[in-house]
């Protein structure tokens, strides 16, 4: 068994009222690819710019991961900055710079087309969409998203989420979403998108499932 | 058996992203004071300006409340404003106005000053102490505060909190008063100030206590 994921592969500048950390390795494929290769092979389709260090990609080979789908394109690399307040639980976005990402067009390799297990990880849901319709006849489509998609497409995101088994967000995400605050009747209106099940992530307090039956 | 309070009783505007409310009665006294009503006698002492209309002050005498201690001065009553994003879970303060609280030297009734149960609800902590200096030997003192406090007067609380039993506030100002993430070091900080008490607020998450016994 492996398991496809498209995603970002990114700088991330990340802020807390108790440290800092600027232009570290981030991305949502690359926290992804990480955590799922203790478990599975992983196959890898995203984009860096020419500024991406050799090093980050050694780092994702030393962990088994396949990146022959992982293209270098001229420009810079995706960057996301962000900051946590004394909660620490909320993400607060200060910028995103797609750059690379804004021009990319996916190109899922022969090897991977076949592929069972999909993970369309945090990225713009056009190009979600673009690997999956390169995948023949996946058994199983997971997907995750964030605010700056569901604010800028969410037409792109509801399309891509009727060909989505499994749909992954946090819980203010959820709300924003299906404009509702209560997070059972959010999740119906989720589910009816598509998905046979959604989990709302609540980040330290643990998370909710819902299933479509 | 009675408790005495003092706090704010103030006009908030409140918004989220499903909706606002304006210049509605607020304050922490005032939502202390209702909610211990339902179980105990509950005596006032607060300020509020010229332009606090009686229907709140009635609204506060209907549910049994004491208001003998309740000021009016000339000037504005207190107001804060804040927001609430998608996670509802964490209150962004946009604008406190203390107003008639900035000059406010609480006066204790004579028939007040036996109290044996004080909570000191959250406002500045040089009123909460001025309040409980004027009461002869109370039994139990529990405490609130914001992070306006922590940020603005931290060495005011610290000197409040030798003579409290029960301390009161939410996970963000635990963490930013110890300046310190984990929260059971930050307790363990704050027991020190010298509460028995202290109880860690996590929103709708429920809460965590700890005894310095």
């Amino acid at each position: 068994m492996s398991i496809l994921v498209v995603g970002s592969v990114a700088f991330d500048s990340v802020e807390t009222p108790f440290g800092k950390a600027d232009n570290v390795l981030g991305g949502s494929a690359t926290y992804f690819s990480t955590a799922a290769s203790y478990f599975s092979e992983v196959k890898l389709v995203a984009v860096v710019g020419e500024d991406f260090p050799d090093e980050h990609i050694d780092f994702l080979k030393s962990k088994g991961v396949d990146v022959d789908g992982l293209k270098k394109m001229q420009g810079k690399t995706f960057r996301w900055k962000g900051r946590y307040d004394y909660d620490l639980n909320e993400a607060h976005t200060l910028a995103t710079h797609l750059n690379v990402f804004e021009k990319f067009q996916p190109e899922v390799p022969e090897a991977y087309r076949k592929s069972s297990y999909v993970f369309l990880a945090n990225i713009d849901p056009d190009i979600q969409w673009n690997v999956l319709e390169q995948v023949k006849k996946p058994k199983f489509v997971a997907c995750d998203t964030m605010n700056f998609w569901i604010e800028g497409k969410p037409e792109a995101l509801k399309r891509l989420l009727s060909k989505v088994d499994l749909f992954v967000l946090n819980e203010g995400e959820a709300r924003e979403f299906a404009k509702e605050p209560n997070l059972i009747k959010a999740s119906k209106k989720i589910l009816s998108y598509g998905p046979k099940t959604v989990i709302i992530k609540r980040g330290e307090y643990g998370a909710l499932m819902f299933n479509g039956g």
